[in-house]
């Protein structure tokens, strides 16, 4: 029974949308390096192990750290922070731990302080802006290269790009556009180098490009993430319907105010997070109430959706014709806005079998 | 040594901080309930001990758990969720607890299940519109004491009140405004009230009002939280000095980006929470950088502040005259937007001395 708010996970819905991405993988013949910053679980890490995937992406080397005793091949898909070197070296002598450079202090700092050899990615800024070296900076590509060349310790793996700019996208095509720029702006990295690094691999893919786009033959490896569940979010550009969506938030009503069409759940900024979405024509929302099903949940509920979050209240609005269907005591499942940051929230999951799942 | 996101206590400020509001309720003659949903964490709970504390409000039944072990009278000021009752009858046989009523429902339920006493108070809407019963329902105020009064279970305490519009006001004036408003509101419920009830308290009080106004004695008790530690928001409308702001992020520096004026900082969404601010000038921020000291921190730097964040990155913009300052490996101290969130997204902090505490 549910008592407070509780993060709950659709395995059969997980279990597909892996599925959906590793045979997408498997018909374009390019590796399946699956983010894990999105459900940062091993329990759920053990469902990508039965779609046949053995290499992991994650965000930070404290997650690497978690996810060491079942994976060993982790890259950390973050310019490196090279002041955590106790935590690199340790992973480094248990596991095959990749990093990525985007600069020179890096590569000079690891080449003096590694004591077990790592793999590392130079990051292209393939239009996101966020970070990477710009793609027309061949001179610090270059440095980067001649420094690590004679190292035994920093092996060059190939270039890494992030399409995160794919987020942003209200149609098919502009996600498909996204898709064809940024690839058009990081595969020519390979023609360049291949010569020098015959095995140089090409690693893109974030979730709305590689949800929506068939073709990724072109490349080496695609490292998704939000797919594993899916939000609402994505699903208004298109990355997926709302019944991908695999994650719902239980939360009790605890007060229900009929004169302003609202009701009180506990479930606020500390369980969903604050990321809103702008809906076109419920304005801004922070998540979608659904139906509650036998084993698990339905389609969206008209005329009722969360309105705000503080701390730990929920405000939702609720329309005339429906706001008597509810009583306090209920609880209410819904769909978050951005489940990477929702997930992030809880110390556990709960499966809709009941099931109780830990995560990092 | 400071290696990855880290958050960051000076407990000599915290202390002044909490003394502050101590010596103004010691001179209104109220009684200070501090809110604990800020600093979460039994260590800091000992210094509001040390300034003569011994009441506390929190904001769920999970937190007054964490709580109960070294605090024996706890208020969870949040319409209760009586889903939890296991929770509450545990807590109700260790400790005084007290809940917030809202309706019926939860009178109903409780005075069936409860299996030992608790308090309560009838939360009243004094302007924030979030929850809590209207001041001019007395039919329901009336039926809750009604079915309340002969229960040896459920005790009634007084009223509730949380002025938390005031967090939207933009001058002391306005601070003022709210405090003269939703007193008025409450104030006149103890009068009409007390014959039957000589013992009922009037509890009010959120960082704001408590901070900039002197005369709190016509109540009985206030319960401000966000205080202990302060932040940016609540300086921008005067509640704090950026001088008393408690606490900071540590956040190393991965990237810089001199073309576009930006660094890359480990520390995102998971770490800082997502509450943004429209500062005047710069325009929407999610912290602002300081001077690093021999024991903290000083002033804000001009020309740098955290632009934007995503799951693990923050963007820092930084202007052509101090761009040079930075190199990559530094680590960066921020105060941030909201305390109470980021604080939120922390297992342990460290305090400025090298110490760290644990939280809830």
């Amino acid at each position: 029974m549910i008592t407070k708010p509780t993060f709950l996970v659709d395995e059969k819905k997980c279990r597909a949308n892996i599925q959906k991405i590793a045979d997408k993988a498997k018909r374009n013949n390019v590796e399946f390096r699956a983010h894990f910053k999105t459900h940062q679980s091993l329990a759920i890490g053990r469902w990508f192990k039965d779609a046949g995937v053995n290499k992991i992406t994650v965000s930070s080397l404290d997650m690497a750290n978690y996810f060491a005793p079942e994976w060993n091949d982790i890259t950390v898909a973050f310019p490196v922070n090279f002041l955590e070197i106790d935590t690199i070296n340790d992973l480094a002598s248990k596991i095959q731990l990749n990093v990525v450079i985007v600069n020179l202090e890096a590569v000079d700092f690891l080449i003096k302080n590694l004591t077990h050899s790592i793999g590392f990615f130079i990051k292209i800024d393939v239009g996101y802006k966020r970070t990477g070296v710009q793609p027309d900076n061949f001179e610090l590509i270059d440095a980067i290269l001649a420094k690590t060349i004679a190292s035994d310790k920093l092996n060059f793996l190939g270039f890494l790009g992030h399409a995160g700019h794919s987020y942003k996208s209200s149609s098919y095509e502009e996600i498909e556009a996204t898709h064809k720029e940024s690839i058009s702006i990081i595969l020519p990295f390979k023609e360049k180098y291949k010569a020098d690094y015959p095995n140089l691999i090409i690693s893109v893919g974030d979730t709305p490009t590689c949800s929506v786009v068939e073709d990724f033959s072109m490349v080496d490896e695609i490292r998704p993430g939000n797919f594993v569940f899916y939000d609402i979010q994505q699903a208004s550009i298109g990355s997926n319907t709302n019944e991908e969506i695999a994650i719902a938030m239980a939360c009790p009503v605890v007060a229900i105010h009929e004169d302003k069409n609202e009701m009180i759940m506990h479930g606020g900024g500390v369980h969903f997070a604050k990321d809103a979405f702008v809906d076109p024509i419920l304005g801004t929302i922070y998540g979608r109430i659904v139906k509650q099903t036998t084993d698990g949940w339905g389609e969206i509920i008209d005329g009722i959706y969360v309105k705000s979050l503080s701390q730990e209240h929920g405000i939702i609005s609720v329309s005339d014709e429906i706001i008597s269907n509810y009583k306090v005591g209920d609880v209410l499942y819904i769909l978050p806005v951005h489940s990477c940051l929702t997930a992030n929230c809880f110390k556990t999951y709960q499966l809709t079998s009941g099931e109780v799942i830990e995560r990092f």
